[in-house]
Order: C-alpha cells, then structure tokens, then sequence
C-alpha cells in the first residue's frame, strides 16, 4: 500500500487548534483559575553572590491572606539538575528549590502563597533577610582565573572542561597549505515566550500533586519533581496545557519545584505567573559564548582540520550547559578529517543560561560561517563553492550520534545552496551590486548550517496509542508537546495519512504524563522525526487490524486492499469497498467485540540532519551604522515537509529570530550587580513586522529513508544560519567584519573608523 | 506464576478516591465552573398530554442575560432511543432533543441559557406557550384498551409486546401435581442519587463540542449526540467526572443534546444541573410492573413450569423498556423445564420508566420469591428447600445468554441459602419466635435472586491500557465508569495483582471518550467483571514485556521468574531480584529504549451469574402497620470479592434501597394531571440511618473460571432479594401476603382487617 500517493501529508492545512487560538477560546495555564487557587510570589536575591544569614518572616503574621512562606529551611534539599541530566561524568546537580546561597540577581530566596496577587506582591516585600555578601564575577574569562570567587565547582573551580578530538589535528594543520585564525563574541539573548512561564499546583487528600504549566518536556519535569520530593511518579501528573511559546526556555524544571512546595503546605491549588521583567532573569537565556576556530585548509579550499576553543557562560547553575557545549561541536555540515576541542563551561554570577532554539549552534554556526567567508575571501574561493566542496555526504558518518555509527543517509546542503542561490540571484547580486547611494550600501552573504532531529549522543524515543472510534474517527494519544509550532497538526496528518482518514477525523490528545504515552518532549527539532515516527507505527498497528477486518468483510486478501478518505476498497476495483466506520462497527458490535487500538514505541535507527543554506541581502548605512535587512531566501533540506504552510512558518519565525539575534537583541546587566538592566519589550530589542524583510522559504525534500514520510526535523534550524549569513552580507557591503554579536551601529562604526 | 497467592485482590482498601470525596475535594459536575460558563434551564409542561400550537419568546428579549433559547423549531429533529438501542424488532426511536407533543408532566418544552442561574429561571417564566390538550392514560391497563389516547405506537397502540417460550407450558403444566396462581404489583421508585444530573456542554472555535456530566455511559451517550446532532465522533468528547451516584437512572441520554444545542447556539459553555425536584420526574424511575405468575410444581416441590404475564408501565418513551422486560425473564435462579412468558411494555402519560439497579429483576423477583414462599408453605416444604431443590447447578445453560450456548460455570446459591440459613440460625429463628407483645410480632423470610455480569443477549466487551512509569508505577487508562461504587480501586486492584504493584502505584483515569478506550460503561454489574477482565488482560500484557526484559537482564528464564511486591525475583532464589523501577529504567533508558505499554480489548466468553440469598427477620405492629426490618442476612455469590470492604459495601448499600423499596418508597402522581406529587426528600421517603436494621453481609466465593481472579458481578444484586425476604417475613409474623409494593401500614391493616 505503500505506493499510493500521499493525500494528507504535504497538504498545508491550517494548525488545528488554529481557530480556537485566534478567537480567544485556548485556555493558557496563565488563563486557569481552580476553585480556592492561591497566587504565589518568588523573592529574589537583590545581590549577585550572597549567603542568606537570617530569613525573618514574622511580619507576615500581620498580613492577612498570607497561606504559606517557603524558602530553604523548610523545603526539602535534594540537589537536582533543572535539565534532568544524570549527575556523573560532565554534569551536575547544583540546583535546589531554595538554597541558603543565591548566585545571581534574581536568584531565588523565599516564595508565599496568598489569596490574591496584590497579597503575594506585599508580602515578599515583608520578608527580612539578611545577607552576607560575596564576590561576584559575570566575566566567563576572569571567572576561570585563580583569584576569582567560587560559584560552582565543576571539573574544576568554576568550570566544567570538555575536550574531545577526531583524528590528529598537528596532522591536520600539516596537511594545510594555510592556516586561519578567529575569534568570536556571542551575547546573551532572550527567547521571549508571547506567554510568560506559570505553573499552577494542586494538591488531593491524597497526596497526589498535579502539576499544569509551561513545560516544553512534561515527562522530565514528572521524573526530576519526583527526585525532590521523594514522590512516586503514580502521585505526581504533570499536564501541559496549551503553551505560548517555548524556544528551549521551558526544556528543565522552572518553578515546578516551588509552586509544588506551597501547595502541599497549604493544600490547596497555587499559581505562579512569571512577571515579564522575572521572565527575562528568571528563565533561561542563549549562552554567551567566545568562539575560536584555528583552521587549516588547502589551496583548493580543502578542510584538512581545525581546533576549535569554546568558552560558554554558563551562568550560576550547571543546567544544560555542559551538553548543549558537548553536542554544538558535532553540528556541522562539513567534512573534517582533523578536529580538536576544548570547550570550557564557566559558571558565572549571572542568569542561567540554557536551551534556546539550536541549543549551541547559532553560536558556533556564526562562528564557523563567518569564519569560512573569510578563508574563502582569502583563497579566492566563491562562498558557495567552499561549502559544497567540503560538505557532508551521504555515507558519511553521522557526526551527531557519532558513537551510534550511523551514518547519513540524506544530505541536501548542495541543493540548498544551488536553489538558494538560483531563488537569490547570487551571481548576478555578488557581481552587479545596486548601492542605494554613497551612504547606504547593499551587500550579500550566505551561510550554512547543519542540525539534528532528536537527541545526540544517544536514540532518541517515543510511543503513541491510537484509538478508532466507531464512526472511524480517530484519537491519537501522544506526549509529543506543542509548544505553537503545529505538532499537533503534524501528528494528525501522519495518522490520518496512515489510517486513509482526513486530518479533521484525528483527535489529538497531547502531553499529560498520567494519559498519554512517554516521549521526551520538544526540543532537539525531534517532534516530528521522533514522535512522528511513533505515531505513524502506531496508526500503521490499527491499520492492519482494520485491513484485516476489512478482508473478511470483502472477503478479499489484504495486500489487495487500499485505504484512503475514509474508505477501504479493492485496489483493482474501488467500488467494492467500506466505508473505516462500517469496518469499525462490525468490529466492535460484531461477533468479535473487538476495539482497535493501535499502540507503537519508536527507538530511532539514525538522527538524520536537516540541513540549510541561508542567503541575506542588507543595506548598511554608513553614517550611522544601521543594518537594514532587505531579503532572505532559506533554502532547507527537510526531509519531506508534513505541512508546507506549517514548515515555512518554522523557517519565517525562525529567520524573524534570527534577525534579532543578529542586529538588535541582548540582555544588558549591571556591571557591579549583575542586575538585568532590560528586563522589558522596551529597552530589550525584538524586531517587529516593520523590522521583517522580504522572505523566501525553500523547501527542499530529500526524503530520508528513516523519517516519517521522510521528514526530518525543522524546529530549530530556520534561526542558525541568519546571524552568519547577515554577518557576511554586511562585509560584503561595506568590508569590515563584526566579529561580536550583536551587529550594532556602534560596533560598524567604530569598525568603520579603525579601517580608516 | 499463577499460582503464587494474592496480594492485592482480595484486600479491604479504602476506595482510593474515598479520602478526596471525604474531605470536599473531589469536583462532581454541579461544581464545575468554566470561564463564561451560561447556566441553562428546561421549561416544562404543566400538562400530561398536549400538542404545543405556538411559542412565544418574544418576551425573553427584555430581559437581559437571556443568550438562546430553543424548542423543537429551532434544533435537529432527530429521533433517538435514549438507552442507545437500534431502532428495530422490539425497540424505537421516540424521543427528541424537543418534540412538538409533550407526553408526560415534566417533558421538556423549551429551555434558554442565561449569564446566571436566577435568569435562567425568570426566562423560562417568559415563555408563553400555547397548548392544545390531549386525553392522558396513566394506568397501564387502561392504556391497552382500544379506545385509550394514543401516547406512542409501539408493537400494538401504546404497546409492546414481547413472547418467549422454552420448552411446551401446557406439558409443564400436565406434569405438575399442583398449579398456583398470584399476582404481584410493583410500584415506581426513584434512584435518589446524591448528586442531581448534571451537564456541561462547552464547544470550541472549531466546533468541537464537549460534554461532563452526570453519565454512566459515556460512549453510549457520544454514540447518539453523534447521531442526533450529526457530528462526527471526532468533533463529540463526553467526560465523566467523578458522580455522586447512578444506580442506572443515568444509563441513557439524559439533558446532553440540550446543554449541547444551547452551547452550539451561544459559542459558550452552559450548565444545567437539575433542581431536586426536577430529578423526580425528568430522569428515569424504576419500572411500574404488574407480574401474574401460574406455576405448576409436583409434589416433591420440582418445578415444572410456569407462565408469566408481565404488565411494565413505561413511561412516555420508549427507552430502555423493551430490552429490560426481555431480559428480567431469564434472571431467574431456578431450572424450569417448560415456561412460556407474555410482556407489554404499555407506554402512559408518566415520566420515563428505565434502568435501576436490578434492571426489572427486583419487580420479577419479588413476584416469584412471594409466589414461591406460598406454594412452599402449601406444600409444607421448607423456604430453603423448595429452592435448593429446584436450583441451576454448574453445567446447565446459562439462562442469560441462551442463544450463545454459554453454561454455568459456578453457582453458589446452595451455599449462599446454607451459609446465610446458619448465620442467621434460620430453623431457630422459625420454629421459635419471640414476639416483643402481642402486638408486635416477629417474623423471618427467605429470598434468593441471580443476577448477571454483563449484558444479556450478546458477548459483553471492554478494553483497557496500561502504561508503566519509569520508577514503575503505573497509569491505566479505562472507561469503566465509576460512580461512587468503586470501580476505579477494583480495577486498580487487579492491575496492581498482575503487575505486582501496590494498589497505590496504579494511577486510574477513567472515562473520558477522546482518552480511554471503549467500554459500555456502568450497568448490569459488568464493570468487575468484563471492565476487570480488560485491564487484567492489559495489565498481563505489560507483564509479559516486563518479565521479558527483566529475564535478559538477570539472565534467567521467563518461566523462573515472580513478580510480586514491586519487585521481579526468581522463584528459586528470591534474593536474586530487580525493582520494577529497575526493569522499566532498563527498558526505557537503556540500549532498547522500549515503553512498557500493555493494552487488551476483551470479549466475554460467559455472563456468569452470581446468585444471593437473603434472610430478613421483621417486626410487625399489628395496630399501626408499621413494619421495622430488625436484621439482615445476605449471603452473595460474588465468585470472588476483588474488595471485601467494597463489596459489602455494595451489599449493605443495596440492602438500603432494597428496604426502602420494599417498605418506604413510592412515587405518588396527580391522578389527573399525571403531576409527580412528592418530587422531595420531605414526602418521598427514604430510609435514613436510624430506619437502618443489623446487616451482616456474608461473601460467598465461588472463584468463576471466567471472572479476573474469580469476580463476578456484584452491583446491583444486593437489592434485588430484599423486598422479597421482608414481605415473606411480614406472612410469616402476621400471616397475611401483602403483594402489592410498598408494603405500608395502611395495606398491613386493611388485609389484616380483610383476614378478620
């Protein structure tokens, strides 16, 4: 059956819960109100480094409406790792609800439960404490000296050290005819999620916590809750409601800890709503990151290795940062016989860095594609070609899962640079440059990158159940989270694909770890590789036992069998058929009393890469440094998009992203506090539509033999290779390379004015 | 590994949502609220019999708050059967969400959603409408007569009738010594569940509706919304929250398809929940019935025929009638070699007739155990042994499901008549009474039922999932409908049996048609048994890919392997052993990434019948009437008791409303109106705790080869035998027969009068 063309996969339909987002009608955790819900509040440390001495909470005795005050002498102290890592090897557990330290501004010292809003804003504000003040340091390169304070303890004071090499990197550089050297900055940026992180407990009398919010990972927030509070996972279900957004901020345990602790002291449901300007400190940020690349490389613009220094700002906690700098190494697009690491990850007193869309690639991808123009400029090697004589092949080793020796079986990065620069025009831009006058120059510049579709390092997983109804309609229960980006939607095709219905007969029941099946949740673009892959083993269970039903009805075998809109027939002859609810009921209220369920858990064989080539043109103007974005065509190897609208939409928002993270956006902090200093839409610079320039998807389907339909993964990769490719683009205007992000008029001019 | 003994079944646990009942924490209907939820209410006739000839709403609109109201012009006028039976051979559709006739006093007429409840009742005032009255029959045998106002057609005018012959009546007839002849008449009866019915209905932007409420079948109840408002099951989701009783009232469409118009109508969700009053005529009451039996018996007591006539007064629509009247027949705990039955399901101008704990064999059983304590005492053979002698044994065909062929696979009544005759020291208590005056006397009586497991007519089915968390606890997914009785912790408790868990390491999510898999629902004393059935098989599956894993990674074989008490352990070597937690972590996390998720759908291989006998001893005023139940013994057939405390509770419950039915409980109408008089807790009387005599319930097991670990169905037995023994105690303390339900003073004093 496998031949007949696809009906639903590849169809741009609209997100199915679309309509209800765009009336009003979805409810946020931010929107639920439980019967005799109390609103918590978190005080946060005023001071970078501190021990707490004294937490004195007399005065709240005075303040009606106060139902609970925790902090770290009455919650219980299991360190744990807001990531959900293991605490061996490279990572740890440094994290607790309330630590008698705090690390950062910002840190949590105390929370309270009250019967309104305005009563938790006044009570935190009743809370004594008296600190005791430590140095600070907020400079990754001073935190590793010997004389700076002691944040955390990793591999070594203040740092966790990873090295890792292929091959002989001396050999590497031998073997070149060239060697090129850079270094890069990369600053601390937001994801800021439309809905701000919030988190409801509620406590039965029995003991069993139920917790609803902004979980991008609802299984791991289950597993981590149920190590500190020493709870069975039977008395803990973690729901995910809808979701505004989640960009890799809400990939660890959040406030989960604290509302959890309020509601089993008061025993009744507690919510906590992030302010906006909390939202900015208080989850995770993109870390800050110094990138060195020491490349060596042939006259004919062969790769023969590079070493590759990372120094990645961890912030004050461990979280994700030792894997995310792990695994960043291993996202690249290109042929590397020789390469040599050494990442260090240095805890520092400020904000936690975590998982933000690309989780380390946006980081090292600016870092390598800016660092390859050059090389290319130097050698005289058109950009494009440089890439497409050292790129990937099928056959390759799959550099993401290394130790899996699974190698690519699907590479469209040359294909993305043709199309790509075809759709741009890149010869005739790169050549005949239109400057719109002496102060505002165009130029262009490409970039690449390669990522993933699931976990690194090891397979990645999932499971999904399917249940027909008796009218053929279908329910899909599945823990795949969407978190926005359409999941739901993707899942529903896949089933319905499947199970020859129309994507409007599947009900999708999403991400509820007492309901629907384990799966890891969204981040590492895995959704619709990992989670589709489980459901589509799934709908094809329940499909051959309604194929089978369907035999005996028609009395025909079942390889002669087709199923598709909503009917079952006889390949040859499509008249003699059944309609999948008639198959359903004789099943079901026939003589067998048989209900199909189809069930399916999905271990992945491979981790295929999507892959992108992005092209930007930019006006700059030289007076006042100004980048203006005119174009950018994303050509992207995704496999086989599920839902083109939907696919576009990853790379559109992903670009728009992209874009801030290139131009406008950083978080500013005290440089004596290591206070946030732009905490609000305001003062911190996303772009707006105005900002958006002209975009041009492609979608290029190279159909991996391992993906659902031979999708990849798309989540992430739209932003990676913006930054790089603006950053090029901007050389190639007005010939001065920004080497630190972001590109502002400031650091232009003063570029400008060192060139002379 | 079948043979290790039992950890779990078989243990009093405490329901395991018992504490959040308790303690106020548990949500039913009535206390859900959703954002800009409207509150509906029906309009109802004032007459028993009328065409509606005009609606006016016109008035509605200068009243603010009034956001819809509908009648039978503006809704879908589709007919259905509010049981859910197919329209054919002996059933009908005949209701509709609003008809243009109104049929009893009560029936809806119009209803409206406000912005609150008092609204909602100003609005229904508003409604003028105009009616043109019809003749109403209350009386089921005036119904039958040619010249009777019609209220349905059935099989004849206002009837259905329903045959059934085994064997040749006139040879049974031949072969007895004697022929005996009474007549019985049951009255109607409310259930009186705590909670009053109550439905939210909330439709999202695309339409999809979904329906909480007060259901005890939730599929059933999506089954014909699906039909009547013609969506499909995709766009219909029924929730059922926790319910403060069933008892079968809610075993049908109750208001779903009115608070679902209303919802469709407005775009928000609405409520309506029933005033008390409203509970006594707009849901279903227990059949009104007229029984004749003619038996011919030889003089050694063996039955050898008989005839039964059978008069149920149904109500307005058709409903559950005809099915009930068919199946009540075969709940007979007795070998009848010919019998011959005639039944009119006779429709009248009163509220709807339908399920109630027993499902008709309350009314039948009170005829035939009456009818038989006579012919026993005629005879001079002992209560008890006319019954032993003429009792089903192990082999004969199951009466239940005839058609099928299926046998008995147990029977315990012999016992449950020597167990319950011992420990209520039966012969002691006949021969030698101890009258507390000469007024009031005492007396004992003896009662038997059978009951069933399942539905009757056809194979029974159910389905259920399991899914095993990481640390090995476990969620298990089923729509066995709990309404207060218990369900979930059985269903726990057989899960936690098979997968050696503790009963709290089960986490049970019940009912809710997008996320469960199929199950009828609560009725006829199926869930233990068919629902048990499922989970037990799905529980064994997961079991299977348990022990699996567990044998590689102890290197052992499965067959050498034990699973108890959180732990897998070999047989031989206990020692020698993995926690569950281990084994799934192995399996989820390790090299398979495997799921344990185990699902079974099950389809009954038998309906086994569990048998009760129960010993009432009485004493009767013979100056007021007044009849005080002093003690009960009722010895069950359970097959096996999965929970003692639950299932006695069933029992003790049971006997409650069984004495209630047999002395207190009747619903009174307006002889011209048709009006239900006593719609309250002030004039309909219930027992309450102090009417409450000694109960000492006595569990029989007969472990059925076919029932998870030996269950059968339990529910509704309990009630069914007590009417019985207390009017056969009431002959034997004053010597009169009362045959006619409730047995009230007033008829003790006229027939004692009559007996001079």
């Amino acid at each position: 059956m496998e031949e007949r063309e696809l009906l639903v996969v590849g169809q741009s339909f609209s997100k199915i819960d679309g309509l209800n987002m765009a009336t009003g009608k979805t409810l946020y955790t931010a929107d639920m109100k439980l019967p005799r819900m109390l609103y918590g509040k978190i005080l946060r440390s005023p001071h970078p480094h501190a021990l707490i001495k004294r937490i004195d909470t007399s005065k709240l005795k005075r303040l009606s409406g106060v139902k609970a005050v925790i902090n770290y002498e009455n919650v219980p102290r299991v360190p744990y790792n807001s990531a959900g890592l293991p605490s061996y090897g490279i990572s740890r557990h440094d994290e607790y609800i309330f630590d008698q330290k705090v690390r950062f501004h910002g840190d949590r010292v105390a929370a309270v439960a009250a019967v309104d809003k305005d009563t938790a804003e006044e009570a935190i504000h009743l809370i004594d404490v008296e600190y005791e003040l430590l140095d600070a340091v907020f400079d990754p390169e001073e935190a590793l000296r010997p004389e700076a304070p002691e944040v955390q303890t990793g591999t070594g004071k203040n740092v966790i050290y990873i090295p890792y090499a292929v091959g002989d990197i001396e050999k590497g550089f031998q073997e070149a005819d060239d060697v090129f050297e850079d270094r890069y900055v990369m600053h601390p940026v937001h994801t800021c999620c439309m809905e701000p992180t919030a988190f409801i407990a509620d406590v039965d009398s029995s003991g069993k916590l139920t917790v609803y919010g902004t979980t991008q990972v609802p299984n791991h927030s289950r597993r981590i809750l149920s190590q500190i509070l020493k709870l069975p996972m039977s008395k803990i279900r973690v729901v995910k409601p809808p979701i505004g957004g989640g960009f890799g901020s809400r990939q660890n345990l959040q406030h989960e800890g604290v509302v959890a602790m309020l509601a089993l002291k008061t025993g009744l449901p507690v919510k906590i709503e992030y302010s906006r300007e909390e939202e900015f400190f208080a989850s995770t940020i993109r870390h800050p990151a110094i990138i060195s690349f020491r490349t060596g490389i042939k006259r004919d613009g062969t790769l023969t290795g590079w070493y590759v220094k990372v120094i990645a700002n961890a912030g004050a906690y461990t979280g994700h940062t030792p894997v995310l700098v792990q695994t960043l190494l291993h996202k690249n697009p290109y042929r590397i016989p020789h390469e040599k690491y050494e990442a260090y990850c240095v805890y520092t007193n400020l904000p936690n860095s975590g998982a933000f869309r690309g989780y380390g690639n946006p980081q090292i991808s600016f870092a390598r594609e800016c660092h390859l123009d050059r090389i290319a400029e130097a050698l005289k090697i058109d950009p494009i070609e440089i890439r497409v004589k050292n790129k990937l092949r099928v056959g390759d080793v799959n550099p993401l899962n290394r130790s899996m020796g699974w190698t690519l079986d699907s590479c469209g990065l040359e294909e993305c640079l043709r199309a790509g620069a075809r759709q741009f025009e890149w010869e005739k831009k790169r050549s005949g440059r239109k400057n719109r006058s002496a102060e505002i120059l165009r130029g262009v510049g490409v970039a690449c990158m390669m990522h993933l579709s699931g976990q690194t390092m090891s397979a990645d997983c999932s499971s999904a159940i399917i249940k027909l109804n008796e009218d053929g309609t279908t329910a899909l229960l599945t823990s795949a989270a969407d978190l926005g980006q359409g999941s739901n939607t993707a899942m529903a095709q896949i089933a319905a694909e499947v199970l020859g219905l129309k994507v409007e007969d599947i009900v999708v029941m999403a991400s509820d770890t007492d309901i629907t099946p384990f799966d890891m949740g969204t981040y590492a673009s895995r959704q619709t590789y990992v989670s589709g892959n489980a459901v589509k083993r799934a709908a094809e269970d329940a499909k051959a036992q309604l194929v089978k039903y369907a035999a005996t009805m028609l009395s025909e075998k079942e390889e002669d069998l087709e199923i598709a809109d909503r009917w079952i027939y006889v390949k040859d002859n499509s008249q003699k058929r059944l309609s999948l609810g008639e198959v359903v009921n004789e099943a079901q209220y026939g003589k067998d009393r048989y209900h199909i369920l189809g069930k399916a858990t999905f271990k992945a064989s491979n981790n295929p890469p999507p892959f992108a080539a992005t092209f930007t043109e930019v006006e700059v103007n030289r007076e006042t440094g100004t980048v203006k974005v005119l174009r950018v065509v994303s050509a992207h190897d995704v496999g086989k998009a599920i839902n083109p609208k939907l696919t576009e939409g990853q790379i559109e928002g992903g670009i728009f992203q992209g874009i801030g993270y290139a131009l406008t956006e950083e978080i500013h902090y005290d440089s004596k506090t290591g206070r946030t200093l732009n905490a609000d839409f305001f003062d911190y610079k996303i772009p707006c539509s105005q900002d958006m320039p002209v975009i041009e998807p492609i979608l290029i389907e190279t159909l991996d033999p391992t993906g659902p339909f031979g999708a990849k993964g798309v989540g992430e990769s739209s932003l990676i290779s913006v930054a790089p490719s603006i950053a090029n683009a901007v050389y190639d205007a007005i010939g001065v390379r920004i080497k630190s992000l972001p590109i502002t008029g400031e650091k232009i001019l003063e570029a400008l004015r060192e060139k002379g």
